[in-house]
């Protein structure tokens, strides 16, 4: 059974997963440096057959995606109305997706197709019906909700996520966007089925009762 | 040397150490029930001699420990003035503290000793002045800020915290108080020195930079 999942959705022990004054320069803001560190060194590790939790979870964020959904500051620094097509990502022109990338943003504009599969689309379309679109291009498989957390707390308070694994990190932002903000009502149906820690940072499995 | 710290506040995954509604039937407030269940079973199992990540936090708080401060809310359901002195803390006759407790409140009463050793004090002075006498008290060994969330926030505001150890417990409240909500500036001064998990919680050392 496909699941709608955000996986290794990392947190500041504060609980932000972007500082303030998101920008080119900065892309997750001021005060969440290292904020990804875990994962880059747990791609290594993977990539050279270390073992280990950290390289287990972002193994797993391979493992039957077939689609993902974003928010458009996830997708890039540009605010406002688009002034060009130029911007095409931050991840150039091979992005690490493969497959069909949801934007939303109130300012849609024509698909863009990129190396090695993956095609980002922009949509001002309501949450569920973007997540029908990303179900039906996964085909059977996972959608991942990527991020930021307004896109994660707009699914979670429409009881649209199964799963969410989120990563602590041994940081302290001290103000930005926070995952877990209103989204009250929401928590009530979810469970942390899961916590372990590596020396890094801290995995947990948040479940839909 | 000693310290003022913060010792095994635990807090949920998003954050809150109590949740809204706070009153005598559930001192913590709804939605964060089992916050400190770990705590308990770790005093069983230092009890009963079996060693654990949990047992060895629990055992740490006895430890050098003087003097404690604490909000009016952690010391009772009472708001506003005082209407007698028959609420005496939720601890009973013999409270775990065997020391000076200094009680911030805007209602201040005569100090009110009792068995075992544990004054409690009330107060209204300032998070400096009373820290003073807290260490004073406490002749040499360490001052425990104990809570609630918002005694902690001041006195990390007013940058006299040392190290707090914070225990991330797998629960979501969903709303209540934040412990590090208010504190973006003060923040900066403190990174977090280490992180490990026991099978039940998370345990996160936080320290002056």
């Amino acid at each position: 059974m496909a699941k709608v999942r955000v996986h290794n959705f990392t947190i500041t022990l504060d609980g932000f997963s972007a500082g303030v004054n998101q920008r080119l320069e900065a892309p997750f803001g001021d005060g969440v440096d290292g904020l990804h560190d875990w994962m880059f060194a747990a791609q290594e590790d993977k990539a050279a057959g270390r073992p280990g939790i950290d390289a287990d979870r972002v193994g797993r964020w391979e493992e039957g995606v077939g689609a993902t959904i974003m928010g458009r500051n996830m997708f890039g620094p540009v605010r406002g109305p688009w002034q060009d097509d130029s911007w095409t990502g931050w991840w150039g022109d091979n992005p690490p997706y493969h497959h069909d990338v949801f934007v939303r943003t109130h300012h849609p504009r024509a698909s863009l197709p990129m190396e090695g599969g993956t095609t980002f689309h922009f949509t001002d379309e309501p949450v569920e019906v973007v997540l029908e679109r990303a179900m039906s291009a996964a085909n059977g498989r996972d959608v991942v909700i990527a991020g930021g957390a307004s896109t994660v707390q707009q699914y979670l308070r429409a009881g649209l996520i199964d799963e969410l694994c989120i990563v602590v990190a041994p940081l302290l932002a001290g103000a930005g966007e926070r995952l877990f903000d209103n989204v009250a009502d929401a928590l009530g149906n979810y469970q942390v089925t899961e916590m372990v820690s590596s020396p890094a940072v801290t995995h947990i499995t948040v479940s839909r009762r």
